[in-house]
């Protein structure tokens, strides 16, 4: 069902529903938690616990001291900020509780709450709030989910300014020109007799082009908006012993205690989030691939390139200390058939057990990262030369870099090479709008293709019905991004997402 | 070295120093997140990081809408709350910084405060300059930390009352009537050739015998208050297979999930904080017991009988279903042995597995938990009788109650006995103060020894001088538990184990 409500009707009308409370920080021992209490009762309702001003008589953006009673009972000892409709983030009274940051104490001043007759909160149902009450866009509430759960620097930013309304102002701008260039659609159907038709189209192509061109531009930062937001999937694969689990160790450093075990009856798929250079990297093990008949073996090995599969990142491993044989060579030629399309780095390891000693080869044998041998796979074979009996130990042709967990060599340029290669071409250094969400994605892909599905229909000379059919689906596409247009559905699917408390 | 500053000094003096800042609120993806700023310059740099009203125009109490700048670069949308000193919780000027709940943006919001050269606060810094600056008496501050942690409902309320003031306010009543009494020993000394003692004599007896009940009784409740804060220590004790495991995953029910390994080679002790009636049970599985040359498996058994040492409360199994035997006769004396003066309760599991239904055994064979049979254990024997062949499978004699994990046979009444075998004559439920920390039942002992000493000497008509020296150690001992009389390494000692950002 579409509400069909616009940004403009929303910021008139705060509707103050009954009252919802939830924790709205993090559990866990800490110096302080907040119960968040927002709607028309609100403030109505804490006040009936709480031993100290009475609260109905302040005003908007105090805070004030006093104690959660329960019955005779002293819960705790809180300061309590009241901000009341429309100067909060729901648009509602809401009235925020700091209590003790005791995991029990605060869940008992939640059921104090709830035992007044306020409704525990839905996941996002704060948010859910403020948007209806027009306190933003639809784009900007989910930037609130996306900064909460942004796990690098680069995904604070483009949840920063998504929050902000970059996105919104943009989507704005497209849904204007499409309004102008359709009320000079609508002015030639009016006269379709005179001859006003030449000078509009003209005007038209420019506008509707400048949005096609424009929105194609937004469109090609998602890629790299999709690996700022969700941390850029990298897996490590190679022959059992390749040296994978040790790297991966390395990489993590200390860190490495946030790894969890992934569901399954074998633990062959490790996860673990690795920050650098801004960047969150989803660092994936996998069980060493082998040739085998053994079925819970090949298992292993399915679920390995599965994991490429989902990959943006490959790393293959090789120890360099020892022989390959065709055996490697028909594996390295599987993961390089399903890493078509991704970033595939081949990498030497255990270079601290070579007799000559590796230290300069990444700086001159094998190319430095400026001019990388293999980045983004073309599927074409740059893989050693057959017949010569398999790969040579520690063999520069074969690597794109090499390395030693042990002694620390190549360790730095391959994190640089990780970061480089995977934004090869992709800005997102530059401070520019990311667009990180599929739904944004498919909302101006959507109303790109009526936009050019029009300037088709214009260069052919179709009638402006056509025109404007294809214009107001666009407008549609847009206005879903922002939220002007929305169906429960969505905001449901949306705001789902979110934690309780927001 | 002591500080020697009194209460009351402590409440002129605010003492502003430089500001600290840390996050205050668990860090985890939620609502929002709050950083704490404190200090003389606290608004001030909050100011120059922070884009919307003029935040040192404000006035105190008030909360204000506006965006974290990082340079040019918005960090997070906020609402900071001013608090002015002394009007705040350490006394001094705060900022809370209310962002959204994500854990780096909420980290880097922290990190451009410290770029403006705040410090990162200690932990428990702000409580301890709180403390300092006389909003709180030391028992206060230290019920802070107990409200943090509390994991009880029992543990909640306990805290509630000393953060009130409660245990406080009992120490300044002793210190006043020896404050009474040393006055009135003074006023002997000065007048030591005149005979006004004996009227003062009778009226110092009073007075100290008051102390000294009054002190005795508060010290009583600190084996309940003990438990209510640290939860009560339970270890599950039997032969392999007796059911030790499926008893603790039936109590945790769902909840298991926050069973975690203590460290160790084998995983052969298991801890799991559990709550029943208002109160924290940390329940620890144990390897089976049973005799062996095996070197590993006494290391087993030698961990199990330290865990029973360990422990408030012992619930020693035993599979009815099955014949005891000499080695089970002997495994049970052991623990009884090591388990004087602690509750054992000897639980006959696995009942659906009898032919003869046990459903009313606990009811009627069994005495009720008004009567037990076994509680505190005395030391001396209620086991079975020797020499008839061991122990009968099932035997009613045998058992405090019989269980079944699988059909729910005595699974209540055993929480039920769980809980009122350990809190016998105990009272928690009558809302009365309970002295929950060690420190401050070390000082109420020394102080009541120092009273007892005053009073025997009194009463074999000693000089007042050494009167005056006991009232004087006993004051001292008193001052300590409210922080009226402190040392650097005591405090040092109670807010290092404070969370950061309280």
């Amino acid at each position: 069902m579409s509400s069909g409500s616009t940004e403009a009707e929303n910021k008139k009308m705060i509707n103050q529903k009954p009252a919802i409370a939830a924790i709205a920080t993090a559990l866990g021992e800490a110096g302080i938690s907040v119960i968040r209490v927002s709607g028309q009762d609100a403030i109505e309702k804490v006040s009936q616990v709480f031993k100290g001003k009475k609260l109905p008589d302040q005003e908007t953006h105090t805070a004030h001291f006093g104690r959660i009673m329960d019955g005779k009972r002293i819960v705790d000892e809180v300061v309590v900020t009241i901000f009341r409709s429309p100067k909060s983030y729901t648009g509602e009274d809401i009235v925020e509780i700091s209590c003790h940051g005791g995991v029990l104490v605060t869940q008992e001043i939640l059921e104090v709450m709830l035992r007044q007759g306020v409704r525990h909160a839905d996941p996002g149902e704060f948010t859910q709030r403020a948007f209806l009450n027009g306190k933003m866009e639809l784009s900007q509430a989910e930037a609130v989910a996306d900064m909460i759960h942004a796990k690098s620097r680069k995904a604070v930013e483009a949840a920063g300014q998504q929050l902000e309304g970059a996105l919104g102002r943009h989507v704005a701008q497209f849904r204007q020109q499409i309004i102008d260039a359709t009320a000079m659609v609508e002015l030639e159907l009016d006269f379709i007799e005179e001859d006003v038709e030449f000078a509009n189209k003209e005007e038209l192509l420019r506008l509707l082009k400048e949005v096609d061109s424009e929105s194609g531009r937004l469109l090609e930062t998602y890629e790299a908006g999709r690996l700022v937001k969700y941390g850029v999937q990298t897996v490590f694969v190679g022959r059992p012993n390749a040296g994978k689990s040790t790297l991966l160790n390395t990489l993590m450093g200390k860190d490495r205690a946030i790894v969890s075990a992934t569901a399954g009856t074998t633990r062959d798929v490790i996860d673990a989030d690795w920050s650098f250079g801004g960047l969150t990297f989803t660092l994936t093990d996998t069980a060493g691939l082998r040739e085998t008949a053994d079925e819970i073996e090949s298992e292993g090995v399915r679920r390995s390139e599965s994991a490429v599969a989902n990959a943006d990142l490959i790393i293959y491993l090789k120890d360099v200390s020892e022989s390959a044989d065709e055996e490697e060579e028909r594996l390295l030629k599987r993961i390089e058939e399903r890493s078509e399309g991704k970033v595939l780095l081949k990498v030497g390891a255990k270079a601290d057990l070579l007799e000559e000693h590796p230290a300069d080869w990444n700086s001159s044998g094998v190319e430095k990262s400026e001019s990388p041998k293999t980045s983004r796979n073309s599927g074409s074979s740059d893989k050693p030369e057959k017949g010569g009996g398999g790969l040579v130990a520690g063999s520069r042709e074969w690597c794109d870099l090499v390395i030693s967990a042990k002694d620390g060599t190549g360790i730095e340029e391959l994190k640089q090479r990780m970061r480089s290669e995977v934004l090869k071409n992709r800005e997102i250094d530059t401070g520019k709008l990311l667009v990180t969400s599929s739904r944004h994605r498919d909302g101006l892909e959507k109303a790109r293709h009526h936009v050019r599905e029009a300037l088709k229909a214009l260069e052919n000379d179709l009638t402006g019905d056509f025109l404007a059919i294809d214009l107001r689906a666009a407008l549609n596409e847009l206005g879903a991004i922002t939220g002007e247009i929305t169906t429960e559905d969505l905001l449901d699917s949306i705001f789902s997402r979110f934690c309780i408390g927001k």
